[in-house]
Parts: C-alpha cells; sequence; structure tokens
C-alpha cells in the first residue's frame, strides 16, 4: 500500500508539472435522505414479465411504498480550504446535473468547487432524477409537467422571445451577445427530467432532512431551489451559514424573516432581466424580501452581473460560456465572508 | 500552481502513510447520450405556478419532446491500469446509483474499480433517473411497474420466502448466511425506482451510442442489464472487447451467436439460486446460451459463488456485506484475461 502511494503521489506530482487539472479526492459516494412511506390497498395482482425472454412473476402493488427520499452525491476533496460543506441544489424540472459537466462539455461547477476546496454535496430533488418518483395519482396527487424542447430556451432567457428557437443551431434567434453554448442546447434538453408543481412540502423535507444530516454548511441554490433555500434556512438557521441564490425563482415565508438575520446570503442575476416578462418581478420580489432581511439586522447582498460587467448570462449561468467567471465571483463572496481557510 | 500541486502531493503522501483509500482522479464529469424526438400536437395549453409565489407562465405541451436519452457518470484515474474503460449498467427498477455507497454505506463497486485503476462509466438506464423519462400514454404507450419495499426483499433472494419481509429489521426473515445487510434495506429501497417493461428497444439504443461513444471497452452488467450487455456486444462485436455478467436476467439473441465469439465473457452468480422460483431457469436459460457461445467458437466462463466457497450472496451482491470480495473476483478474471496493465 505505501509503495502504490508514493507511486500516486509522484504520478501526481509529475501530472502537475505538465498539467492543470485533475482532482484528489479523499473520499466520495452517495446515499438517500428522507421520504415517508406510503401505503396502498385494494389494487388489483398483475403478472409482469420484467426481461424479455424472462421468467414472468406475480406483482401485488397492494402494500408499502418508500417515496419522497432524496439523492445525494457527494466528493471530499483531499485538500479542504472551503471551512464548511457546500450544498448545491438544482432548479425546477432538472436533477444535480445542471453542476456537471455543461452541456457544450466544458468543466461544471462541481468540479470547479472541488479544485477550490470544497466538500460538495450535489442532490437530486424529490421526485426528480436518481430521487425517483412515486405513483401518481394514487399518491402524488397531481400530474407531472412535462418541458418541449423550445421552452426553456425562451424561458431560460436565452432566445430572443417568441419562436426564437429552432432545432437547427445556425437559425436560432439568441438574445444579443448570449453567452449559453447554443451548439450544447439539445444536449441540455436531455438534462430536462419530468417535475411536479405540488412537491413543495415534500422537498423541502428532504432538503431539510439532508441539512440535519451533513451542516453546518453552506447552500448553492439555482432557480427553483431559492425558495427551498430561503425555507430550509430559515427552518435550520443554526445550520444553514450562508445562501447563495443564483436567480431564486421566488422567496422565503415573510412571516419568519428575523430567522435569516445571521445567515449572509448573496443574491446573483444574470443579463436581459429587464426584458423579460417574468424576471422583473421575480427579481423585484427577492429585493423586496431582501430589504425585510435587512431590516430585520441580517445581510443580503445583491449582485448583478451586467452591472460588473459580465453581460449575457442566462438564467443557466453555469453552463453559460462564462460559467467560471461567475463560479469566481462565488469563491470570492465566500472568501469575503471568511468561509475560506 | 507549481506550489499547490506539490501541497497536494505531500498530502497525498502523508494521507497515505497514515489511511488507505482516496480517489486521485485525473478527469470527472456526466453526459447524456442518444435519445431521439417526438412531436405532440392537438393537446390544450396550460398555465402552470411553476413556484409557489412566482409568477405563472403558460406551458403550451404541442411541440417536440427530447426522450429516451441516457445519463453517463464517467471517472478517469489518474493512475490507470485498466486497458479499457469499464462500463457499469445496473438492473431493472434502478440507476447507477446500483454501483456507488452501498446501502450500509460501505464502498461500492465505483469506488472499488476506479481504485484499482479502471475508467469507469456509469450510467443510468434510458427512463430511469437522471436519464428522465416521457410523457404516457403519449409517447411511451405502457404504464410503469412501481415496487412495494417487501417486492425485492423475496425477490433478489435476501429474505427466506413469502412475508419474509419486516419494517422491523429484527423481524426480517432473511435466508441462512444472508450476506445482504439487513440494516440497509431500508436505503436500499430508496434507490428502487419506477420502471417500464416495454422499453428494451430504447435502452437497447442508447447502450449502443453509448459504445459508439467511448468504446472500445469492458461492460459490467448487472441482472435487466445482462440481456442488454449480450444485445449490444452482438451489434457492436467490434467495440465491446469482455463482458462481465452478474446474475444476467435474460440472454442475447440466439440467432445471431456468432457475433459473440471474439468477445470473453463471465457470467456470475451468488446463492440460493437452486431454492428460488426463477432463478434455476433463468440461469438455465444462459448456461445453454454459454453453450450455443463456446460452440460458435467463443469463451463463456461461469462462476458460481459457492462453488468457490463465497457463500450467502444476494441478487444484489454488490451491496452485500462480501461485495468486496466479488469485485475481487471480477477484479482476477479481467487481469487473467490480459486486460489490466
Amino acid at each position: 500500500m505505501i509503495r502504490l502511494c508514493l507511486t500516486l503521489s509522484i504520478a501526481l506530482l509529475a501530472g502537475c508539472a505538465t498539467q492543470q487539472g485533475g482532482l484528489a479526492i479523499k473520499d466520495m459516494g452517495s446515499f438517500h435522505v428522507g421520504g415517508r412511506e406510503v401505503t396502498l390497498s385494494g389494487l388489483p395482482v398483475k403478472e409482469v414479465l420484467f426481461t424479455a425472454g424472462g421468467v414472468p412473476a406475480k406483482l401485488d402493488p397492494n402494500g408499502v411504498y418508500q417515496v419522497e427520499q432524496m439523492y445525494v452525491q457527494y466528493f471530499v476533496p483531499s485538500q479542504q480550504r472551503g471551512k464548511l460543506p457546500l450544498l448545491m441544489w438544482h432548479g425546477g424540472g432538472l436533477t444535480g446535473v445542471t453542476y456537471e459537466t455543461k452541456p457544450d462539455g466544458g468543466e461544471g461547477w462541481v468540479n470547479f468547487f472541488i479544485k477550490q476546496g470544497w466538500t460538495v454535496y450535489n442532490s437530486d430533488a424529490v421526485e426528480r432524477g436518481r430521487s425517483g418518483w412515486a405513483m401518481y395519482p394514487e399518491i402524488t396527487k397531481t400530474e407531472p409537467v412535462f418541458l418541449t424542447k423550445e421552452n426553456p430556451f425562451e424561458r431560460f432567457r436565452i432566445g430572443a422571445g417568441a419562436n426564437s428557437y429552432s432545432k437547427d443551431v445556425s437559425k436560432m434567434k439568441p438574445l444579443p451577445g448570449n453567452q449559453f453554448p447554443l451548439e450544447g442546447y439539445d444536449n441540455f434538453t436531455k438534462q430536462v427530467v419530468p417535475r411536479w408543481t405540488s412537491t413543495d412540502a415534500p422537498i423541502i423535507a428532504a432538503y431539510t432532512a439532508l441539512v440535519d444530516k451533513v451542516c453546518p454548511c453552506i447552500v448553492l441554490a439555482h432557480s427553483q431551489g431559492g425558495p427551498f433555500a430561503y425555507r430550509v434556512a430559515q427552518a435550520r438557521p443554526d445550520k444553514v451559514k450562508a445562501l447563495v441564490l443564483v436567480e431564486p425563482a421566488g422567496v422565503g415565508d415573510a412571516a419568519n424573516v428575523s430567522a435569516l438575520k445571521n445567515i449572509p446570503s448573496v443574491s446573483i442575476y444574470g443579463d436581459y432581466v429587464e426584458t423579460d416578462s417574468r424576471w422583473p418581478t421575480i427579481r423585484a420580489n427577492n429585493m423586496k424580501f431582501q430589504d425585510a432581511i435587512r431590516a430585520a439586522g441580517g445581510k443580503a447582498d445583491l449582485i448583478n452581473l451586467p452591472a460588473m460587467g459580465i453581460k449575457g448570462n442566462s438564467h443557466m449561468m453555469m453552463m453559460d460560456k462564462n460559467s467560471g467567471d461567475i463560479a469566481a465571483v462565488i469563491q470570492k463572496w465566500l472568501e469575503g465572508k471568511g468561509l475560506v481557510q
């Protein structure tokens, strides 16, 4: 073992001399957290052939189901510089893949923050991705929402309004100067998963269970993850030590703003907000919520990227061509809050 | 950068001196592969409130959907010893989580094989996990299957027959000497995802697209992944260089066995097969298929773990307490085939 270690260390040293990159990881793995059991009864027994050419098995759908658990993958760097773990929470209709390799093949924020020495927990919200989803309407009472390929192109401030999407990249009509890599858009649509709009409560419960398991921590949340991050921080103000909110799609509980007074937060917005049909209101709601946090004695920073010269960013800024610049802004903010060793 | 590298190398060396473990990773990331577009029309436009307190958005469900793509996560170790990448394909109702951390918290096969110097590609089959799933019955024509908590306990040869499952671990009735960690069973049920039984063709198409992208390679497949591995190897005999089949739930195309004559394979079975209602037939079918491969001039090895003294293994042997022993059996087989540098 010692010999292997020596070899590895020398190999790492040699690798470092010739190229950057590489991730020295002390530990990595995954787990599911939270969820509950639901019992169904009165349903007919089925015979199911699980595999063509296999042997049929009886499947009794009556019984106890495990539902509303959440999948989390984690990476612990060998050289830790972040003082606390960094939890990454994705937006609606997506999974933790949001923060992995970018749709154009570039390195995502998971790798960026591991390389900066952060222990990273990247999760799939309840009913998304590796968290699985529950039978409906028997358990989840409503239907899921599916997105067409063109829907996020307009809604995520990549395309210039109605009919800006085209399957042919050369015919796409992006917002002027947009940083989303158009040639990666098709790959991005492969990351989109079905999602419900009625599952806020179980999602918040699972994130709270995660915080109870692995925090104190910092939560970095995108879009739909933003209001979840606010609410979980309000429920666990002793465990969530900072919030990085990337274009949060909503705010926290206005009746309990004082719970956030000791949790520094930063809200970050990309470009084209003013010209969008929805984002001026969504951002204004958060600015009002930030005012309330400040009035309660808390600290809430606002970063409008275009105002600091970082232009052209879509709602999916962690996938934009200049995603590394924005990660660096976040890293600098975290350093400024004394969260880096 | 050089200073950071030196520090990292010294830290790794220091870490090695005190403990085993750690993963020196040159690169890691993820991508989606395969899939197709489907156009839906004639459906009513909805107004959807994606986030409570947000701003409603119109959602037109008519349009083009991306479906049947497959998610793949990869890890490239700094010190590569495997001559080819190792692709891990999971079984039915599960995802790539199968090979990650075990339900009892122990290290899974992804980490094991990375530490042995293999580049690992771990995927979620079409319509499972981070691959997403398509609208049904509009796109996928049939309904998915959901498993109760007790179903895999009997069917995966953990429990001793009917009514062997209990929510109370102390009241579970495992098969005598069973190696599945009972205290981890509840976590295991959190890994189970809905699955269809009508999606073999798109799953095989996506695995074939993966093989076209990253192979030549070795495929390690479990249960439902087994017949997929056989069929993809038959479709790409020049790219799949070896097959490790862990309790394959089916076989390949009997009309095209000669395509497998240059692809060494090993089929591995755990304990209790003889006393199960379905596994004697499933194994016998594969043994017959192996005979056909041999008759065509190919090599097909069979490992019955109990016969070599490794006893008590369930269908989920990569999660069993002695999963490392079985990984070592696989590693030894791969070394014997000259696939390790």
